[in-house]
């Protein structure tokens, strides 16, 4: 039973979603629950051979999956139906050690966490070769001019290199964040009923040991509702949505028609008309953006639900799980779509060129009027002419001007001079757009180098 | 393919999730393309006959829907894939005719819209039987005092009565809106590829036609980038989320150990605990609060993607669709808990009088020396003494004041007469309550005459 | 005591900012406690004279409103500090009658209902004056085609017509409502301490009256926390804010520098740029889509706090004023500015006509082979070369298909003939646009006409 | 001109809002201007003695701040015409060197950089406060036993120390990042027009002398459409409010007249009520909740408009200045408001073990049945009797129980034993709760010394 996929399935990566069933959720639920059991057998709080039992009798296909579904809405999470499924399935004389000093919402949250850290893991993999896709883009187009755009229009040059590399710079902002949330951001929930846990247990430092069995961290205290940890995850997703809705908003707005500077990689079957044979829609984008948009959704979910009260929240806690899993799904499936896209995406510095030099050239009036300052009467109005009718017909004002002048009886020796080149070149006006490049292109190698140090 | 349920299932209602099938989804395209031939046929724009064909060679078992979901990515939508797939199921010479002057948009937001409509009666259905729960306790405890609360503090008394017409007031506010949109806000959607329709549709006016096949309404104009229908959905289920919220929050509060004023109905297996065998925990509440606190996510998603560019949206179209239909099958989950809680609510007028004697009776100091006017040297320093004990000791005041004077040698012949009676009755400090009670029973009333009369 | 009002100011509407100063929220409080005693002397509930007294001791100039200000905070609401003030200004006698059967909360919230009302009435005719303003937009570029986009991509034509008509939709989908919330949703607050209201109150229907001197509705209860009405107005007026960020983000993409088919009305001083003078930044698009952004953010914290506990809430209550207060502001100065930006709206048919040929035109080979099926072996190949060579060139179908022509050796009697013309026109493919340019004039004069005679 | 403050005044912080004034707007703006010919100066890029001619003439009280807020609207943010009316003072042969390589974006995101980043330092010093004041409450309350409550309900006993220590140990989650942000989060913005910033500035590092004039960070490029440090601001800020929430929620419910657990500290005029002397609004918690709640709206149209398109973006840009700064303020008085509130924390011991015994102790039913395992017969029947009667009067199980024996001829020689004594403890029931408070108090031991060490 589940709403129709065919509306929320393309916004999500396969195989995230694949690891995020139902199946694998309960797998979880077990493997904390012996965990526990290990935990404790190991300082003899239970007797030796429980951990061997309990194993045994609680394989996987044992469980009626669908039957803790059904069941779940009386308690309202699905750890008791699981628990009371899961004492069924036990030996008599070994059902009092399971599920010992453990609360639903312990093997909930814990189930949960177990879940998304593989998740996060796979997006920072793919915002790493992301960054990678970057690099080659900066460094192709280092030299190519384009319009920079402020308020949507014209206003002075830049470079695409610059413009890959303000992209990069988004990511680099989120990515240590998400690191560190990989590493040391999914926390163990072991606190029993009222989040006070067991002498014994800590004690023995059992909940340490538990974290390093179950590959998560250790919290100062348990968190049941203390949902920092929550909070801190999907401001994180967020702030990645926002720096791939970035990109994306940037590469569909160049895909236009009428500027045409980029477009998405030929993929078949993808954003093709069969009318129109050239036509290529941005279905990445589109993909992308829905996933960003429906994060923030879920961000304010979130915001509004980590203050709990008392022990265990009433709703705030149940509230927050779908938001933070199904962002981590979508945020999973945009970073795949993304890395699809730019590493095959398709530049054209010819549009760019001709974009600038659209009727937005006007900015090199000035220069042209600096350059020419020695013989003001013939060129002025020339210039003045060039300019106006360049507005009026929405092309560019140096191709004007040259027309201009060639129908005009003006004779001007250097008027193609290397010197007039250099000040017509909009990369005279691109300021440290080089520089720029190699900043991003350095602190990306630094960042690829250390990921590929940490994932030897 | 899906994420995991267990974690979702239960917030949602169960009959509504089923209705909102993948079959169900590719039925309802189906139909869809299939009224629009039935209309140009019925006008001759097409060939006799195509409909009669049509019809039979596109049975939902001919379906591959897994397929369709697999495509779905390609082009973004998931009518793509379907009728790609619809082509290849047809024969060869009526093709042509299939999906003409359709667009791919047209038919995910005409069947969204019909997948939704019959939902939202369900919602409405289920709140006319809130209203009618409400009615019956208002009835039952129109002179039920119990403490009114400001800032969670005891302040003047209200009644039980009272409390429920407030309840049946926020439903009472959402109602009207939520009935207009049931049967006037689910639009055809039919504008072809970029909204301006065909010609001879309109001509032969095919829409309005199309529209009453499918039980839909007639736009103004197409709506693809004009998302005022679907922020209007979003915003009316909200209102109901909230005023469905407020009810289970107030009883969640009066569930309180401490308050115990209310408990959720028995129902065998939900909300209790083993070890505690009178111990109800409010799951119903819990359930509920989940799926309006989602709900408040799933707006902001929508409010934030209702502005769509152009002729069709990149990405804030696409966003929009599983915040309204999941958004849906959780206020229909809700709107089903609650009428369970409030038909089978258990009231505790007892403990409702016990708390209001609590400590915060202190109201009626001023009464009670106005009272006592006459010899106020006797009773005053009693009155004083009395206040100071009670607060100090967490008890009643008037209690206390009893108590008071019965150890004192203070003889006062008329301190349990009538008039002092209903001086301390807090039924006294109710005001208008029963009035108000009134009040509501008769919209309630009229409310379920409309109702029945409609669903007849 | 504010924040810099820099950065806010400029995205509201500077009357309506006016209107909500803190002297005239001082000023309505003063008349809500005028009408409730004039209200209740009328009906000898107190002494004759007490109106008159009260009204010559509370005239505004008497407050300290700075100290109200700084009162605040010690009750977290204007009004008791308001009231306390009130006190030290009347006569010993007469302190009794004032603020008598009312609660601070009923002070503030019908305050603020009275701030509001005026402000809706003020968007709500800017709004008519847009819709009249878009009327004139539709009857003149009936006939003006351009291209109808999807996804950002250039698809079928539409007309201009067309589109200020799909603008006008949007803001016909949502006048109706925020008419009727004008009209009756604005209500009179009065319950007292705990919303059981007063007997005798109830019984002479003083609430109807005093909403009725205050140009209030009457509740059904009093709302104190029952917040359905706030939440209409902020779906209402989030409505609204979504209508006009669709309108801005239109024209802001219509007004980039390489589509040009639009720019925003010369305004002396707006938009301007002092080194590229034919430059405009669409500035009033800023201005109107920064209030739409900020006002989905006020709707979330209201749909966050609309359920609240009890007979007053803790914190919910006072989150709301400022996002409905401050909504409504930028609200009043987005209609505003857009009423200016339609009014002045400067459209460029040339352009749009010149983007429709932009290489997007290739639409039309499917007609044009149709059109030549008769001598195929000529033309086809000719259409195939400039299909391609249109497509690399970004140049314009049609326009390459007939340079072909001409530089070929083929003689075609018949290319330039009117049945061509008519092949070739975009108008050709618009389907029922002028159709649906009607229709929504017809609506607009019909809104109109009845805004006319209410506002008469 | 500006919105009423009544209703918004209270809820922030009184000098962080002084410090957001207009004229401290200005000042800043007047400061990075200054800063940057202080920087090119001394590297020679301009002629020597600008800066001291610029100091002087552009001095704060020169400006006509109300003319440069009504201008701001013409251009869309008050950078510009603070610079046209600085150019207007300064002396004309000096005018080219003003503003020069910096655009109006520069000016206003590093201007609310300056703004803001005091007030940050202003809320973490609060916040070392606060924790301060957690540790002296936990310190006290290591041995007070109380109800731990699971949706609303008592579950089992944990003490008031670890209760205060989960609200450290929220704030300890969020510190370390706001006191990240403060000192290395606030950025200056300088890229110039289209961000690519001039090669000469970058050649001799000025970006980075600049900041360090300002007290700003260096960020990694210019991020005039790369908003990852507004996000990580609000969000930083949203985590804290979640934070000091989750605090005053649960201040909120122990202060419910049932519960009485918690008070309020006595501050004159501050929630009182004149007829009930001995109650005591929460009005902090209800002035903090509603800052943190705002924030949350405010969080949301960050999130919804950090992805901003090209070079500078249309409203996205605009739209964030209010949410972070009013954000900023509000939490400014929350903190502030929070330390009063813990500092002065009244906490009623004895309402907490009062309420213990309330009908919830019922958990001492097993182990009670245990002590007596040798004579079941005798004792059982009293255990069930107590029991039930217990749960009918709303009583404490452990009290009926001794008042069931009492009445009962059964003679119990140990029934008041050191053994029973402890086992009707609740602290024996309150597992590793001693322990957390201690590891907590470290931690917070910690922090205080580290941000004393960086304060010195």
């Amino acid at each position: 039973m589940k709403i129709t996929q065919l509306i929320n399935q393309p916004f999500m990566h396969n195989n995230t979603v694949e690891h995020f069933s139902d199946r694998l959720f309960v797998q979880v639920m077990i493997d904390f629950e012996l965990a526990i059991i290990e935990a404790r057998e190991g300082h003899s709080l239970i007797p030796a051979g429980i951990l061997q039992q309990t194993k045994e009798a609680l394989t996987i296909d044992m469980f009626d999956i669908d039957e803790i579904g059904a069941q779940t809405y009386l308690g309202g999470n699905a750890a008791i139906p699981f628990v009371a499924q899961a004492k069924t399935l036990l030996p008599q004389d070994i059902k009092p050690y399971f599920h010992q000093t453990v609360t639903s919402q312990d093997v909930i949250d814990t189930a949960m966490m177990m879940m998304l850290k593989p998740a996060l893991k796979r997006i920072n993999n793919d915002l790493t070769d992301i960054l990678q896709a970057c690099a080659i883009l900066i460094e192709s187009h280092r030299a190519t001019p384009m319009a920079g755009r402020t308020l949507l229009q014209q206003a002075l040059p830049i470079t695409f290199g610059v413009k890959a590399s303000q992209w990069a710079a988004s990511l680099i902002a989120v990515l240590p964040n998400l690191t560190q949330l990989e590493q040391a951001g999914f926390y163990l929930q072991w606190g029993g009923p009222v989040g006070v846990s067991n002498e014994e247990n800590e004690r023995y430092e059992l909940p340490q040991q538990v974290a390093t069995l179950l590959g998560l961290s250790l919290p100062l205290l348990p968190w049941h509702t203390n949902r920092q940890p929550i909070h801190a995850l999907a401001s994180g997703l967020d702030a990645c949505a926002c720096a791939m809705e970035n990109i994306v908003e940037d590469i569909a707005l160049m895909c236009q028609s009428e500027l045409g500077e980029l477009a998405e990689p030929v993929i078949k079957g993808m954003g093709g008309s069969s009318s129109m044979p050239h036509k290529r829609n941005p279905v990445l984008c589109a993909l992308i953006k829905t996933a960003t948009l429906r994060m923030h959704g879920h961000l304010s979910v979130i915001s509004n639900t980590t203050a709990q009260p008392f022990e265990r929240a009433l709703g705030q806690w149940h509230a927050s799980w779908m938001p933070l899993m199904e962002g981590i799904a979508l945020l999973a499936g945009a970073a795949n779509y993304l890395k699809t896209l730019l590493q095959g995406l398709q530049v054209y510095p010819k549009r760019m060129a001709a974009n600038l030099d659209l009727n937005s050239d006007a900015y090199l009036i000035e220069p042209l009027r600096y350059h020419f300052l020695e013989h003001p009467e013939q060129i002025y109005p020339l210039i003045n002419q060039a300019s106006e009718q360049a507005h009026k017909e929405h092309k560019g004002f140096v191709k004007t001007f040259f027309e201009t002048i060639t129908y005009s009886s003006v004779q001007i020796s250097d008027y193609n001079s290397n010197e007039l080149a250099t000040l017509l070149s909009p990369l005279t006006y691109c300021g440290a757009a080089d520089r720029q490049c190699q900043l991003i292109i350095q602190a990306i190698e630094s960042i690829v180098a250390k990921s590929t140090s940490i994932n030897k």
